[in-house]
């Protein structure tokens, strides 16, 4: 037993797809945040086709295998999501239907930690509600705190999209350091 | 005032992109069961991309704008959803997302009706729960009851996709009953 | 067919016992704020036993028989609903489930309004969605507009209890305007 | 470093009051159903009054304080909880409402199973889902797997109450299995 600490490799799913996401810049700012020992790479969920189970069954599209392999490589998963209609986006909910089927599902007895930014006062704490039921089905184990919910985002990002406002900084290095220490307890 | 019965026109949406989906097959059962009256015609969501307001905000790709006009020349909409990781599936998400913007939000101020098949026995409780919480957001109005949530489908569907199961039939037909009179309640 | 208002008497229930209860003030506030033609009257949830269905079956016992009665006789509910741990307080919960058991279930058919008060952000929004899901069992109706979640309410009430701040009062206006518009549509 | 099995402590609360309560039934066959090193010993629920913020700040009352004390020496906790209104009853709501509170709140970081049974065929799965939002807030860490819904409950307890299901006692089993690992895991 040393004092090492062991390496975490993350990997973090922005749920938005637009150029501009305050989800994807959270997710940017979490990389630049990351404790030492922590790294978060991004995946990409905007080119995976519809899920199709018959599609499934012919064989996993290149693209889906490529994101499942990205998964299944990681030590924990990093969810920062929009709020569409009062749960997580439609491409989101795709990305995680493509990565929970056989074999070995690449969510199943993962760490994982939450974040998600909106405009208004929620931030988004409806649709992350709803993604913790879904992990329950995917046997992920998702950090309890902090629950780490950025309302009024148009307010904690620059123009340029990197975030600014400090407690929001300090909430998602919490969140890291939780999750960090979420994946060692798990082990 | 007369005893006429006003026509209640409802597209129906399978959740389910593969051919032989017990889900698209509960639609087609619907269709055939309607009461006198009701006409249920089935949209497509399997040719909408993915949602990203980019691409929103340059003017909505023809498939979207079609499956958007659709869903306002009704009086009712019909959701047969799957259950995939204890949710809708992405796909059906996706295209509730598309159908959430301005102007003149489809969803809004329509009665609803839920049903779904589930080769279990929660015959996607848990996807129709979490569909009625979008709803709320879209300003939607689902009929409470019968909730038609068809167990073991696996069961109650011949090889060729028909509905066999006389229980089930009664439960659409209750249902859509149900849908016919709550759309008139509320006019 | 005549321009007179159907008058609307509501029971509105808050889920807090304590003296100085920010939900049981904004029922208060409800209460002076009501538009003409509607009464709100308030229904003691704080004496009813836990619910048993033994005691169920040996007769409701009288505090149980008037709270029934009392929601028989309203023609809509409102609800005033702290958060306690995510959902709302087991003593709004237990009140609920006594009102739930026939005959003639009193929720039953009802026009329903939601509001709460919390000293955080989300003001009370997750209890909300829980009580919703509730309320399909219930055969109830909510207003699904506005959502009035109150938060950071020690910032809203004054010393004495009274509701200051105005662009709440305007919501709870707007609320009991709803709850009258939905329950002349459903009658 | 032994082999010894490091014995686990367990409370399991029934939700349901009633004498011949089939969740009661099924907390006392996980007594007898525990694996080695696992004892479970049942908390009362019935006789704590109302949460009442007011009586809280004046001091718990002795039931509570009791009931409080108990979960603290406990090392998990087994919910077994009936579905009223698609959630778990008032009066177990009420016990983790008093349990939630400051100081060293007993649910804080303690491992959590969940179980069960109803007469429907969806085994309290609406119950559970709500209960498990409950526990975000708890920071408690329930067991994903297996889900144990006991539905038909009536043909799986004889008349005195005692489960004769084998199907049952076998996912029971597991449950406590999962439990004893989870604890071990998260210590």
């Amino acid at each position: 037993m040393t004092s090492e600490i062991r390496p975490v490799r993350v990997v973090g799913i922005s749920g938005s797809l637009r150029a501009a996401s305050y989800n994807t810049a959270a997710l940017k700012a979490a990389i630049a945040l990351a404790p030492e020992g922590m790294t978060i790479e991004t995946a990409e969920i905007g080119d995976l086709p519809h899920y199709n189970d018959d599609v499934r069954l012919a064989g996993y599209p290149p693209q889906v295998q490529r994101f499942r392999d990205q998964l299944s490589a990681a030590d924990a998963i990093l969810f920062v999501t929009p709020e569409y209609n009062y749960s997580i986006p439609g491409v989101l909910k795709n990305a995680i239907d493509w990565a929970s089927r056989p074999p070995s599902p690449p969510f199943d007895n993962k760490p994982v930690a939450i974040m998600g930014a909106s405009m208004g006062v929620l931030g988004t704490a409806r649709a992350q509600y709803q993604l913790r039921q879904m992990l329950v089905f995917l046997n992920a184990f998702p950090v309890n705190k902090p629950e780490v919910m950025i309302g009024a985002a148009q307010t904690k990002f620059d123009a340029a999209g990197v975030l600014t406002d400090e407690p929001t900084k300090d909430f998602i290095r919490e969140l890291l350091k939780s999750l960090a220490a979420w994946t060692a307890r798990l082990r």
